[in-house]
């Protein structure tokens, strides 16, 4: 029983005399685990067919000698220059059409045949040699799959996706009926006339770039199955691959993470929202686990390199990072990488053992972290509970990114930020869920522009809210189908008896906003919508073409802003606009008290506090201070108390 | 004698249940008229050569038998997938280079050989079949040609610029003339040399790039001939193709609506220009056609798609906007589409017939406008006179597209727009002409920075203004021939005469403003004009270096803003800088009054007043009120009320 | 002995009648030399192998007929159409791999070898027609090398690189280390693998790119030293070519300066820049011959065509302008071009010969200058004495182009321009230094983010301190060494010891500030520095995450913001942050001090003073009055008046 702790090792960019030092470091920092082998390829087979396996036994073996497990790696992330030379177009086509080239990292296209030859061939050549190796601990399938070619749009990806059309949709009619090919004379009388989408004259078919989307996530995952069926064969480790739950939306995790023995996922901190990002990453992660504990894979110990701004992290910071993760559900801590690389692409990102070296406040965090980590492995394996969910839906986001939309200002990203850090304000910790996922163990959902909602999914929600759960839904969801094609009768189509209202017209709004009845101010969107039943708490005024002009102008209508609806034994909170900060945080708590769901404990904003329990009852609660002020958190039954900056795990029961 | 009023009718999205609710709701609405075919090519010849015209035989029908007509197209703007399988280098190349696929519409290039084939053989397929057919009132030929493909860098396209140039110049001295190959030793010695214009490592040829776009534009011309001719082996009824006047300044249409048998044009509302945009596409069409009656054959019930903002229109907008295009000469008044998409790039534009249905606001205004344009029927036929004429020229807005030029803050469109925008402030309802066109008929002409003037242009402006016209004149007018090629001796060369003004040099402003001593601004531009004669109104302090630094520099020199010179019979102003809105309108009113025009009648600012007459003496004045307020519009011998956001037809005589 | 004075002269855009004008008016204006034949190519030798010399001839017996000296060009800057209509893969392929095409000027592969072939064909040609032309006074090789094409990623290049790191390298070994191929899996196996960069998936390899950049600048350097040695074959008169020293960092000037004659460099005014980038340009061009004259060979009388806003010059503007290059070492005022061209890419590029003509302040202005250098013949081959420096590197510029560096924000350019313009403010004349070169004739130099700082450049640079210099270094310097390799420890790894401080870690702000202890405001940059034997002169709190988000976030800590070590007999001042322009004068003035550095007269800010001195003791003080108010300049012995804007040269002794 122990919390996992350690990061990528990557001696290979260091001399051989480094090695010894750093499993003094490690066992000084309380490392227990590293990642090997990810970049690796070049190394292990310099040549196509040559392989070089000596370095790599050293590597290993002094791990089990100093008690480091492996989280082993299949290299196949990153093929050597000589894939590229012998077979350029392996390498991925970008989406403007340009076949790219070796020199970077993921230089191939995950459709490219010879490419999963040559990365079964690598794989199957370390899985045969390391599968009883003492160190080894968990495979490390790949890494971070279509980080940078999730869609590739190559000619041989172009045969794939019409083999996987043809199993969606059976026959060309079907194709062009999901697709609506009758508008603008695209309807396909023969199937190799359907290509990946490549540049156009004008505005692509939606179903066409829908369609290439969810074909191109479903590629990775099958190059993952194929990797993990032959490691299979020589080993019963559990295997993962590392997802990026925070950020590239690209691949589609509901799908995904079914076939993982167990969740991995890495974060790196934005900048400018060292929070919201950071909480959503590790709930998303937790949540496709059902719940259970995960690994943190990767973050970092200060700035990373490939941010515009990459700011290093303040004192502290990353102990409460670190623990905003343990916090929320995971179960192994780990950083990229373990030494900071003074060549190549990311020399700028920060290690565990620094430029500077170990006289230095990463250092010193670092092996305090190890060392608090230790303390807690009675933690693990404890699970968070949450009673409220935030949807999240792959081909819903990937619809919104469609350019011919209402309006290009309502980012599905961005309304789910907005809506994810109005809970985290409100200290409410959420999982993510599916539309389709089960729903009953939660009191509130929030519905945050699920614009693209399958008819199972709005069957889903309404069965939620009948049977006594809460919603919040924000404008632009429930608008077209699992094909994308718009619901008739008025927005938002699949859900309009849920919510009580019927919406004639969106009225996105241009530079101007709307002001609120309430006093508050509405952002982004307007709509002409009319309540078929629902309370209207809040309006606004519609604007006319005065707002537009700045000339006196026919006055507008009067329109609801926030809805309230009764629906079986449930309640639905309907929204026409996006409101101000302040307003929202006053719609949400009014949601929770419909639904009865609180906090954690009493805390004052900025405080972050957590709940990890084992079903025996034992109970942590997680406090982090991210404010300059001491605080304190009330529970049921304590007030613990946190030093500004500081990380406080109160054991309750 | 019937206003024409309809839309796109594409039931090829819609089931064939669907059809009959269509027929029933068109005579509610008052529909005479729908355009089909449009994008059906794949529906009628799904395979090359195979061909299903049974399901369109059942449409027209329906039509004939519930009394709208047909506006029949030729479906040839989107090539059904197989083209581009089977052909795909005829598909265009982009600017860049790029050879560009299907998955959108316009997928080809209008200079290939085996697109043109397939086109004159589906066009042939439905002329033969339904010359006679009773519905049949108007050939609508392709759809928007060039709106996306108007210049496609193809080696086809270079092998007939190549002839195109040969009949231009002559021989390649002509050319090389012509072109300023001497600069950068570019001078070309055998045809097969020249090529379409491709990325190149700076500053490309302006003339190669200028006759390139005149070419382009030729080519699409030729391909409406090469339709019509087939056509016309069959039917005699009328021909056209709906020009974009509001946008897409790639073909010049000068050129073009000299073969159509009417002007028809589609203009969509821009979401921040309610009235500047539309009043010009809408004189534009109307001058096209030398004024007759022309045809609105897209406009918008509400939203489009494509913008980045696409706001719905704001209820009686829809009203306004449309009687906006009948006052201003269009007597047939139809939409894009019959009903609003439910799938494809297009399913949020807004229709006759919305997502919502026909419990909407738009359905309710789509049949308040049939019935009004019905009582107007004695209207059609009835003319707009203007003695008030704009310059526009599309070789001139070409030129000034190239990348070196005095500065890129000057755009031709821009300044174009600011000056319609204060004769429609001033009610001042005016032509758009060409810079060689017939002047005769105008009192005053508005020339917005027609940079490039030809030879033969320059001559007919000084003779308009000896013979007692008035012009007014922006700066960067008349400095170029029709080659690109400076007139010598001081700015502006071609008319320095008629302005009685020479200039030494431009000096665009950078961030800077210059105060003018009338007390507004002058923005974008300044020069070292000097009075040659003219009366000096205005004037400026030229910016030194100081403007610039920030630090205490060399005082500028004063120089002239405004100049006013008589010349022959007539007067010219002319302008050496960009003037404040509300500057610019005092010099409108001084270059009215010169010119003496005048509005159409007395109206508060915000009610657009614009008047047709038949040549018996009939005549009606259109008052649309877009304001928030009832208004009073005073005519000669009446006063009208006009509600607020209301339209009022008053009929003078 | 004579000031040169001249331009660029193309009478092929002119007809013949003109040549005898424009001999006439060089006469009038004092011209003494021209530079001809840049763009003649396509005139000389119209299609491959048949050659046109007749007219050319014709231009050099006028030329030498009215006492006018020729610059004769080799024309190979500009390739005819018939080069790449034969030849279109020996064109430039662009960094995203685009083969580019004719239709501009450069347009040609440096690294192809059938452009070579044809250049030195034509440049043979010449050298052999007109070595012995009495006109001849100096070789004008090419036209500003690499304007356009520096980097050109064809495979013929690919190739040649392959060579050049062989040479570099020796072996694979060698390559792996330099460019960290351990990372990423990106070690090389066999040189064919190695290619010039091209687009990645993602963050391509740095050293890869770096070397690349370096092989560039090299085989440019190549192709000179190519027709270099054709042109000695037939000639002995002096040979250069026309550097870019203000703009186009991409060659590496320090290399190529070595093999021409005379550095000659063109300079054109930046419009929102009227004095640091000519003065920088200037020093440079001065710096790269050791202190020798230099000739301007390009510079504008007004406005340029190629800026967003190409402002024109105002009143004696220009006068001030040509000054500031004689003063700064320039024995020769040259213009491009002779005569405005009325046609081409560059016809709003002003001329001596301007579009208006000679009734112009232009031209006025021409002829006053002309006049005036006439006066100061005596000048020539006077020096500039400097005795501080300010660093500028080729490699340390390419390396931080990079685009995963710390921050974006930081720009090499821009903090060099920074210093520089805080050395303009100060009065004090710097020559421009190389890292690795010659610093004993120095008392200050200043590090402008010389990031890329190789040992031997920091053993340069201790020795400069430890022996009494001073330095001034900024942030980001002496970080890597000659292969983008982080020096380890603690930062500036390279001169820790000389600044008497480390860093552990830099944090580059977002979009906030810090505030300085002294008042002032620190800007893009902090870091956690600790003085390790410094005295601090200013302090800043670094930044929590507070500053990032706005709440009440733990306290950051107190960190030195100046610091100023005593290293042997030197001192050495360094910053951590930018500060703004007010605190940088004062820290300017105090590095000025410690080194006993003064600048060349007593003038107000504004006011430009600059000494050219014999070796015999004959002095001159330009005295160059930027400010709208006459201005006296106090020297030892004298008190110069200088009027508005006007330029006085002082005789001294």
């Amino acid at each position: 029983m122990a919390i996992v702790y350690g990061g990528d090792y990557n001696p290979e960019q260091w001399p051989r005399e480094t090695w010894a030092e750093d499993m003094r470091l490690m066992r000084e920092a309380g490392v227990n685990r590293v990642s090997v082998g990810i970049f690796s390829w070049a190394k292990l087979e310099p040549e196509e067919g040559r392989y070089d396996f000596g370095w790599f036994d050293e590597v290993m073996d002094l791990l089990a000698a100093n008690g480091v497990e492996a989280c082993l790696a299949t290299p196949t992330a990153s093929p050597p220059p000589w894939f590229a030379a012998t077979y350029p177009e392996a390498v991925m086509v970008d989406a403007g059409g340009r076949q790219l080239t070796h020199g970077s990292r993921q230089g191939f296209d995950p459709s490219s045949d010879v490419y999963l030859a040559k990365a079964l061939n690598i794989t199957e050549q370390i899985a045969r040699r390391y599968a009883e190796h003492p160190a080894l601990a968990l495979w490390h399938v790949h890494n971070e799959y279509g980080c940078h070619n999730a869609r590739s749009h190559t000619k041989a990806a172009a045969a794939k996706f019409r083999v996987w059309l043809r199993d969606r949709y059976g026959d060309l009619d079907g194709l062009n009926a999901a697709w609506g090919t009758a508008f603008w004379s695209q309807s396909y009388s023969a199937w190799d006339q359907v290509q990946a989408p490549l540049p156009t004259p004008t505005i692509p078919n939606p179903g066409q770039v829908l369609d290439w989307k969810r074909f191109s996530s479903w590629q990775l995952k099958q190059n993952y199955l194929a990797e993990a069926a032959v490691i299979g064969k020589y080993s019963d480790k559990p295997m993962t691959t590392n997802f990026m739950t925070g950020s590239h939306p690209d691949i589609d995790l509901w799908e995904f993470s079914d076939v993982v023995d167990v969740v991995a996922t890495d974060h790196y901190l934005v900048g400018e929202d060292p929070h919201v990002n950071l909480g959503f990453a590790a709930d998303y992660a937790r949540s496709l686990g059902a719940g259970r504990p995960w690994i943190l894979m990767e973050h970092s110990t200060s700035a990373v390199n490939w941010q515009g701004r990459n700011r290093a992290k303040a004192p502290r910071e990353m102990i409460r990072n670190s623990f905003q993760h343990f916090a929320r559900g995971a179960d192994a801590i780990m950083y990229f990488q373990w030494r900071a690389s003074r060549q190549g692409a990311e020399k700028w990102h920060s290690g565990m053992v620094p430029h500077a070296g170990t006289d230095s406040k990463i250092w010193r965090e670092v092996c305090e972290l190890g060392a608090r980590l230790k303390e807690l492995a009675e933690v693990e394996g404890s699970r968070v509970h949450a009673d409220t969910a935030i949807l999240w839906d792959f081909p819903n986001r990937w619809a919104q990114e469609h350019e011919a939309r209402p309006t290009t200002d309502l980012e599905a990203q961005a309304v789910f930020d907005e809506y994810y850090a109005a809970l985290w304000r409100a200290g409410i910790t959420a999982d993510v869920a599916e539309p389709e996922g089960d729903l009953s163990g939660y009191r509130l959902v929030v519905v945050p522009a699920v614009y693209l909602l399958s008819r199972k999914g709005a069957a889903n929600l309404r069965q939620f809210v009948h049977g006594g759960g809460t919603v919040l839904v924000t404008p632009y969801s429930g608008v077209a189908d699992e094909t994308d094609t718009v619901y008739l009768g008025g927005y938002p189509g699949a859900i309009r008896d849920v919510l009580g209202v019927r919406t004639e017209e969106f009225h996105p709004l241009l530079d101007d906003t709307v002001a609120l009845a309430s006093g508050g101010t509405g952002r982004i969107w307007s709509e002409a919508a009319e309540s078929t039943g629902a309370e209207v708490r809040d309006t606004y005024v519609l604007p006319s073409t005065a707002a537009r002009t700045g000339a006196d102008a026919p006055a507008g209508t009067a329109t609801p802003a926030w809805l309230v609806n009764r629906f079986g034994e449930g309640t639905a909170h309907y929204l026409t606009t996006f409101p101000d900060d302040a307003t929202l945080d006053r719609i949400v708590a009014a949601a929770a008290e419909d639904a009865g769901v609180a906090p954690a404990a009493e805390a004052p904003v900025g405080v972050e506090v957590v709940r990890r329990a084992h079903e025996d009852g034992r109970s942590w609660l997680f406090c982090i201070n991210h404010t300059g002020a001491d605080a304190k958190v009330k529970t049921a039954d304590a007030v613990v108390d946190v030093p500004a900056g500081e990380v406080v795990v109160h054991r309750e029961h």
